[in-house]
């Protein structure tokens, strides 16, 4: 056991291409790239997964409960997306949730993820840095 | 005629070591056996799938409309699965929604279900007794 | 303690004549008898108790402690039968919510039970039959 | 970049079969074709889409940056697409919003769409004749 | 089949001596005296029933199927009476709503009723003479 | 003074051509004479006005503040109409609502009356006749 | 005009055998004995009064105008108990609310008291203690 | 009978001058005459009305009861114009609520019509255009 | 251009017999003079309007596109004068809300404004002289 | 530790002189003394804290945990004093919530508090003897 | 007592450098002498407290009870501010609350004041001129 | 400009000693340490600042507009701290909000924070490393 899911959900894998005053210029690749830095030193490998459907997350979910730990990033899916939060339920091992944006400076609709309340931790609005954050927190914090 | 469809959203797949506290040790293949006993006397067999994803629950009642009925349970689809819902509207046949726990002793987003108000009924709180149940209901309310 | 209580709410005394469109034309006595046959077999006898008044509801539930299970049909109890459901808090064996009618395909002020989340189970919309699968469901769930 | 992206959400792909009282009797091959005909002398091809998975309608979205506009009827997706809504705020091209049915005659919560915001338009509640008008719109609106 | 029910709720048999600002000062047998008044041309008879308890109210509804039509004034029971609503909902002839007070003038709570849908109509801040007046509308709206 | 403020609301007009199945077929000027009727003996002489505008209707407030009393159908402006509430606040003698269909029988929007907090008294759902009532009940609570 | 009137609502009558974890193992009749003896020196004698019937509890406050105060214990009359209310608006003497756990610590339900703006105070979450020192209160404040 | 009744509400009269960045420079007799092209083929005239006042709408549609149909663009009635909405209850015809700009890209309160339900079809956010979709619907839709 | 728009809305013209103890007793006459006097040093002559249909005040405002600026009391329009207040998105110079009494000490549905959001600034509660307040306020601000 | 924290929130040190007819004439240190009075066979002495601002009241429980419990009044920070309730949260002993008037008879703002899910029990409504009840219900539930 | 209060809350003492865009440049001590300017003549001395924390506003209000009048301007306290408005309500003179922004063209949050409905006016969106106005407003009206 | 806010709100001083189930044992003091080692190598100094009054946190800012930017954990000060948000509003340099639990698993109340719209990104539930992560990322964002 020794990988890291990587998680991202709809419109993730257009990276760079989206919006990229609100979502930035690094792709889903330097991303992942990045994570994997991060956590070389634990000789821990990125499993990165991308899917705009929300059943092929979970399917994603279920097969990699043999994973040290997860980062997730559910995109729009943090407003409704209650079968996602059952996946994360039976996941066996610590997340956490990223968001690129400050989700609180934008819609009202994207101020509370149905997801958060069962991640070990929350990192909002600090573009791509916030994945190698939730990838430093979970490497000080999963014991080997 | 003489297939039943037993319909399972997601999560459901992996029933059995799923969250076993909320949701029990039994399988979907022992659901699914259970089931067949229930109506066999009808000479009925039962067509059973489970699909992670919206999109292809729809697809799979748009492709058993000639069954002589059908047991729903949605998963947390319950919550938000319109499309779901609209996909039931147009089933020819009667069906029941059923849950494996009692929904109206968990969180506050589990008390309404979407598609209940299209059902014949609703059974929860059961466990996979709920599905034997809702067979026998089928099996008594259709008529030959 | 061979007993399994048969508790229905207001209005339900005069099943057969009441709003046939909706409750179907099976009087409690008939119910009562169904329910029995089911449980025949456990050597279990029914107390059927009806009440209009939910302060005699909750008597019936103190003197009945000694019962093996009970099925309650709260009626429009269930909107705000708030001491109703404190009496059922305190009764110490499993029983099972049965509504004759789809609640949650009728008025919104119908769709969410104050005394479900206390329940074992729930069962709606499947007409008498409901009380029958109720009585199945206790029969296989309680153990001698 | 002569391709106009005709998108159809859950449960359009069975449409003339589907609850006929509400969505007529048309078939989506007839809209296709209507659409095709409304827009032919602006020497626009018509690129039909239908899925009933909301990740399969963001994949489409994003496969089609290079048509000239969009007509997006989103179904019940509508309700809590949020997902497809993200992948509407990237497509780089005018888009209408069209509904077969009145949505606003019909249940509560069908009355607020959540992609609308992002639309250039919305037509609703003059069935299919409501895609020719959008193509139309968008054959006006769309200089060379 | 010359009966005309006068039902009136909790609180309402110590009228004259309750909070005679908000009520005033008649007696309910003053009351059901100018109801017999107004109905006698039309040879009919005045059941008054009072009960502070709404089952007792139900049981005097199921008891008077045969009256020509009700006057009713639920009280308090026009905030949560769905068990009286229900017993109503099966009252085969018409009936009219009563009030003493004007509902609207007073706490927020006393603005929506819960028997007044299915009401022939409502009568409310006119004091006794309210009664006079649904007597009189019941004799001039049902036919012999 | 001894003039009665008959006061009708928007599509008040076209009583008797107006959705009959809802407003019934009688014309406003037969229920300006039934008023007349009802308090003739009183002698005092029925006022009518009638407007759609509700910029009129607080006119004719101001206009008639030497009426005896007065009975007000607002029609739709029960719901908003907050202007028509302050003229009414300053209106110096007893006044009734009236509806002629049940209101609370219809949508939920219809459920509350801006103005009858200010109202002597409400009726409604007796169609034509509950004008009669108005006009009986000031007859018998307006001292000369 | 002697007596201390000491009401309390549905369930009550169980106390000690209630659910003892939330409730205590003290019985009502050691309850009404402490509050004998604290209101004992005053020479008054207490009058204790329990039901689970609304109906019930509104005639005993109607029978006990001549008190010199009271004690409610509602139970869960508490959230929905508008008749009781109402009885209780009625009642000519001073009387103070008393629940024996914490309402706030338990469910948003009970979080409410819907006869608390009429009581002269309310005392919560201090057991059957909370009972004596109503009684001292009423003690210090009624004057001879 | 071939007239189309074209009514527009408060505000529209100043066309072109009023808020051009979001209505556009049209004026309303633009409009008008554009509307009129759409639909000479069909051999009907156009009956344009607009006012700035509910209730001469409302006088407007009871004077038009014998067009062919209507186009209606209410502008801020769309949020409480309840009397409007009841006025168009009453029109035996056709019509269609058009939008120049698209009102759920605007202010909260914009985005709920009380007139929509009642309308065959809408059209929102298209500008002058919008009305010219709407006559060719009516144009297709009514048949002579 | 040196004419100061003093525009009033329902209800404002019988000011000084208008519920005395919440208005004052100034009439409207005394206001305008008042007013007139307060920016008689910048030369301004005061038009003032007063009317009691939303309709009209909208007709007075696209009138007066000229004036240096308004005072503007919409009276109970401030509830939901939707139409007003897209009347005042289009005057081109700073206004002034104005409000006799404090609204905040009133009714709840008199708390928000929906002109409020487009008002220069908003003056309440001190009667009469918060017209003269405005007044200076406009004189202040507004340069020659 | 022999010591009771008796603590009091904003605008209480000036009791005697604030708004008498709503919280009395007794002044802080008559209450001080009578608490202290209550409690004196215990052999405790009172530490009598009052402040106006959230953060030294904070303090002053951070500088007691060594008292042997505590009476509260949290003044109006019972409405958003959320960091109080932080606060008392890791208060290690028993404390009872003490309010002068019933703040249920009062404005609806005042109808939760934020601290009371957290105290042992509360007391309101009952004046300055409220507090003695207080300290008496400690006195008999804290062993030595 | 010739002083009048000029009560300044949070973030007010940096004006002049807090959000100049939104809240102009003069500074605190600017607006103090122009306050004192405009009440010179009735010979009353201006005290200006300023203060961030709401209990030493609390205390600023109890220590010039004798002061003539009070111009507060409560800053964001407006929003959560139950403590200060219970010190406004034993302040026994006139005062006038004052925003510097038009409060209700901002958030949500801040379009009603918990203070505004205990103010003799409120004056909102003028800017420095506001204080001024009001300065004025308690000249004039408060007699010697 | 070498020095970097870090700010404190209610009750975390008291880090190590508060509800350490909750909130770890680490105290304030080895938080600012790691802070402090965090940012060593940019030549950063941490300020930690404290305070359980929200007055003086508003201080605390208005005197460190010089810092290159903050790391803010407001406490219970995220629910209804809206003067603390009009701080931030005006500090000049980038800051993240941290809170050391997740906020999203606890109480509702506790689920939105009124100063995140207003941060450059948000941390919760990573305990102290929170912060480290925090710092982390100002030293990666922030330029020389």
């Amino acid at each position: 056991m020794n990988e890291l899911l990587l998680l991202n959900g709809p419109n993730l894998g257009i990276l760079g291409k989206r919006e990229p005053e609100v979502y930035g210029t690094d792709t889903l690749a330097d991303i992942e790239r990045a994570v994997g830095e991060e956590v070389a030193d634990r000789g821990w490998r990125v499993v990165a997964v991308q899917h705009d459907s929300e059943g092929e997350l979970i399917g994603a979910i279920q097969n990699h409960y043999d994973t040290v730990g997860a980062i997730v990033n559910p995109g729009a899916l943090m407003i409704a997306g209650w079968s996602l939060r059952d996946a994360l339920a039976n996941y066996p091992r610590p997340w956490i949730e990223v968001h690129l944006s400050n989700v609180w400076a934008r819609e009202q609709f994207r101020h509370e993820s149905v997801i958060a309340p069962l991640a070990s931790g929350v990192i909002a609005g600090l573009g791509p840095l916030g994945y190698r954050l939730a990838a430093r927190a979970l490497r000080e914090r999963i014991s080997d």
